[in-house]
């Protein structure tokens, strides 16, 4: 166990870069915080390369988690340092660093699967994977231009479901062609009526769904390589749905 | 129309403070930023206390929304002071100051309402209240321990709905009596297998429906009060929804 009491630290000030996409892609490691998703990490059997925390905190997880405070890989710090590098108000005192997975190239093998194009709100795209392992789906593949997987704010949202389905980051074209060449339809939602209202699709045992961005939907390359479009009726006179809502009630739609 | 350009003048250090429900509620008065908003009240015909922007964002509300900018509620202001007013990263440079409305009480005429049981997050209160306009809802009432409507981070989420349907904010015991004395039904959602599925539900034409608070769902006390109590299936690995996108799939089932 190491014991670290200054921002200025220089493990402390690398650390505290892997909240930029910059250091993470430089070091293939990212940092996830909270009782939660470390207990989540921990569950599922992550090897971590540090588990940080304040005394009290990583008491705490050695009492819960029955974490080994003995290794190297457990560092002390105090609460100036967990404020350094937490990215919320109100920090738990518990971080843990992991390696960023192998990149994995989707291969479509069984069930129902979100695909997620050009979507840039962190917070959506996390909710959006929890709502996607609530409802059973097979896994998330994430169009390269989507927001990062490792952004503090994806992985807080996802609370712990990274560590639960499959999560792909891929072209979608690609994916689509895969997906059709297991005769499996993919269905693109869309922000207008140019689409069949969702009420109208039965649920399907093996499907790929594709969510678009926040503001501008689908892009169009995309929707042209789908099977069926579908939009949630707008009824009242708000314009549209937040982002993970729409992507919610689609996915437990067809749950 | 005046011209600040001190964040120190003593206007734009009050109206800063709106920002603080404690002087949102020493004033009576609120503060919205971005075009989309301030469209949205001004389609609303809601008469605003002030106006203020940069001269470039002002002529831009001059010509899209036909804003008289002759008046004295306009005040022309620089970034320096768009940044200090703002509640967002990458500002508009666009604000309306507004009278907080007069309370309301519930008094049940027609239709489907979301009751919402001390919700803490003011994101999710105004997603929710965009869900249930967007689902055509009548309206939304909050628990008085609920966030508050004003919160400038509320205020966004609603993206215009606050201009849309009825917000009341009133105890729901009386309200939920207000509800049975007219014979309409109330459910509660609930975070646990106590409940019905909600797929066991038909729609129903007139209904209140409460949403209970993020991490401990809704209380004793309301939840037996309602007439019944139903859960989203939780399929996968994932402890839960996220409260807004569980509330979004609950509305939309009602829609």
């Amino acid at each position: 166990m190491e014991q670290i009491s200054s921002v200025n630290n220089k493990l402390i000030k690398n650390l505290a870069k892997l909240k930029q996409k910059k250091y993470r892609g430089e070091t293939g490691l990212y940092i996830i915080e909270g009782f939660h998703l470390v207990q989540e990490a921990l569950k599922a059997g992550h090897k971590y390369v540090y588990l940080l925390g304040t005394a009290e905190a990583l008491t705490q997880a050695k009492d819960n988690y029955h974490v080994d405070l003995t290794t190297s890989k457990i560092v002390t710090i105090n609460n100036a340092i967990a404020r350094h590098l937490s990215s919320t108000k109100n920090s738990q005192n518990i971080f843990m660093v992991l390696k960023v997975s192998e990149p994995k190239n989707f291969s479509f093998n069984y069930g129902k699967w979100v695909l997620l194009d050009q979507l840039s709100d962190p917070g959506n795209v996390g909710t959006i994977i929890r709502t996607a392992d609530a409802a059973n789906f097979n896994g998330v593949i994430l169009a390269p231009q989507s927001v990062d997987l490792y952004n503090p704010k994806t992985q807080r949202a996802m609370q712990g479901s990274q560590f639960h389905i499959d999560l792909i980051t891929q072209d979608l074209p690609d994916v689509i062609g895969t997906f059709h060449s297991n005769a499996i339809p993919v269905y693109s939602s869309m922000l207008d009526h140019s689409a069949k209202q969702l009420q109208n699709f039965a649920p399907l045992p093996q499907l790929g769904l594709v969510i678009g961005n926040e503001a501008h939907g689908v892009s169009k390359e995309i929707a042209h390589l789908c099977d069926e479009r579908l939009y949630i009726p707008i009824k009242g006179q708000a314009e549209s749905l937040n982002a993970a809502v729409a992507a919610g009630i689609i996915i437990y739609h067809f749950a």
